[in-house]
C-alpha cells in the first residue's frame, strides 16, 4: 500500500519538499471540503489555508481537475493506512463499514467523489485512469477477502467471490449517490453493512 | 404510471401538438444517444433528426440541462410502460433485469444517466428534483415488491424489504458507473441478477 514515505523515499531534498507541499495542499483541500462541502469549498479557501495564491496552488497540479483527482488519491492513501486487507475477511469488511462512517462525517469528499467519478466515465477525462485503476485494485482485494470468507465458511454454497466483490463496490458507490439525492435521509454505513451482511451466513463483528 | 396519453388527455389541439413535438424530440435524443453515445451525440444531431434548428430545439425546453432531464424522464416512461409493478415479486425483479439488458444495448442513455445523476446531487441543479422523486418512487415500489416476496417465502428470516429495495437501487446505480469505468468488462444484467438473487432464497425466473 502506498504511504507518504514510499512517495518520497530516496529522493533528494527539493523534490521531497515539493511532495510535502503537495500533500499539505491536498490535506487542506480535504479539510475544506469536509467542513463546507465540495460545492461550497473554493480553491481560494484551500489556497488561503496553506498561505498560497490560487495560481500557486494550480502550479503544483497543472489544472483544477488534476488537483481534485489528487485530493481523492490522497484520501485513499489516508484511508488505506487504516485498512488492513491482510486481516481475516470479516474484519476487513467491518473496517470498510468504518471507512464509510468516517467518510459520511466528511461529506464534501463524497460529493467530490460522486461527481468526479461520473465525469471520469468519459475515457478522455483526466481522472479516467485513476477511477479505472482504483476500481480494479479494489475488486482484486475484495475478491481475495471474499475468497477468505469462503474458506472460513461464511459464504452460502456456490457464492462467487468476484461477483460479491463487484456487488459490494457497486452497493457502496450507489448508496453514496442515493444518500445525496435523498438529502442524507438514511444511515449510509448501516445500509452498507446490511448490503454486505445480506450475502453472508453470519453477521459482521460490531464496531470497534 | 404516467403514459403519453395521461400527459395530453383533455388538452386542446395546439397544446397536444406541442406535447407530441416534445416527445418526438426526446425520442430522437434517445435514439441519437443510443447509437453514438451521450458524449458523441450532439444537440445538432438531435435537431437534424427532427428537422429543426438547435435554437428551435432548446426553445421547447429552455436549456440543454432541461432537455437532458426530460430525455431521461421519457426513457422512464417508455420503460415503465413495459414494467408491471403489480405482477408477483419474482416476476417484477425478472423484468428489472430485462430493463437493465435493454439499457445496455442503448449505452448512451446510461452515460447520460450517470453524469446527470451525479451533477444533480447538487440540490440547486435543474435535475435534482427529478432524481430525488425518481429514487423515492422506485424505493416505494421496490419495497412493495420485496414485501410481496416476503409473503411468498422468498426472503430469509428477518430480511427488511425497505433495506432490500435500497440495496437493489444502489447495486444497479453503482454497477452502471463501474461498467463504464471498466470499459464494459463485465455483463451488467448478469451482475444485477446476481446482486438481487444473492438476497433471495430462490433463483429468479429466467429470461422471457
Amino acid at each position: 500500500m502506498s504511504t507518504p514515505a514510499d512517495t518520497t523515499g530516496g529522493r533528494r531534498g527539493p523534490y521531497r519538499k515539493t511532495v510535502r507541499r503537495r500533500q499539505e495542499i491536498l490535506d487542506a483541500a480535504l479539510e475544506v471540503f469536509a467542513v463546507v462541502g465540495y460545492r461550497g469549498g473554493s480553491l481560494r479557501a484551500v489556497a488561503d489555508r496553506v498561505g498560497m495564491s490560487e495560481a500557486g496552488l494550480l502550479h503544483h497540479f497543472g489544472s483544477k481537475d488534476r488537483l481534485l483527482v489528487e485530493t481523492l488519491r490522497r484520501r485513499d492513501e489516508v484511508t488505506e493506512a487504516d485498512l488492513d486487507f491482510s486481516a481475516p475477511g470479516p474484519e476487513v469488511l467491518r473496517q470498510l463499514v468504518e471507512v464509510a462512517a468516517r467518510n459520511v462525517r466528511a461529506q464534501g469528499a463524497i460529493e467530490l467523489f460522486v461527481v468526479l467519478s461520473a465525469e471520469a466515465t468519459d475515457p478522455d477525462h483526466p481522472a479516467a485512469a485513476f477511477f479505472r485503476d482504483r476500481c480494479e485494485r479494489l475488486l482484486d482485494r475484495l475478491t481475495a477477502v471474499y475468497d477468505d470468507l469462503g474458506d472460513r465458511g461464511w459464504l452460502p454454497e456456490g457464492a462467487d467471490p468476484a461477483s460479491l466483490a463487484l456487488g459490494t463496490v457497486a452497493t457502496w458507490d450507489g448508496l453514496q449517490v442515493q444518500w445525496l439525492h435523498l438529502g442524507r435521509a438514511f444511515d449510509l454505513p448501516d445500509a452498507l453493512r446490511a448490503g454486505i451482511e445480506g450475502r453472508l451466513l453470519r453477521p459482521l463483528p460490531g464496531p470497534d
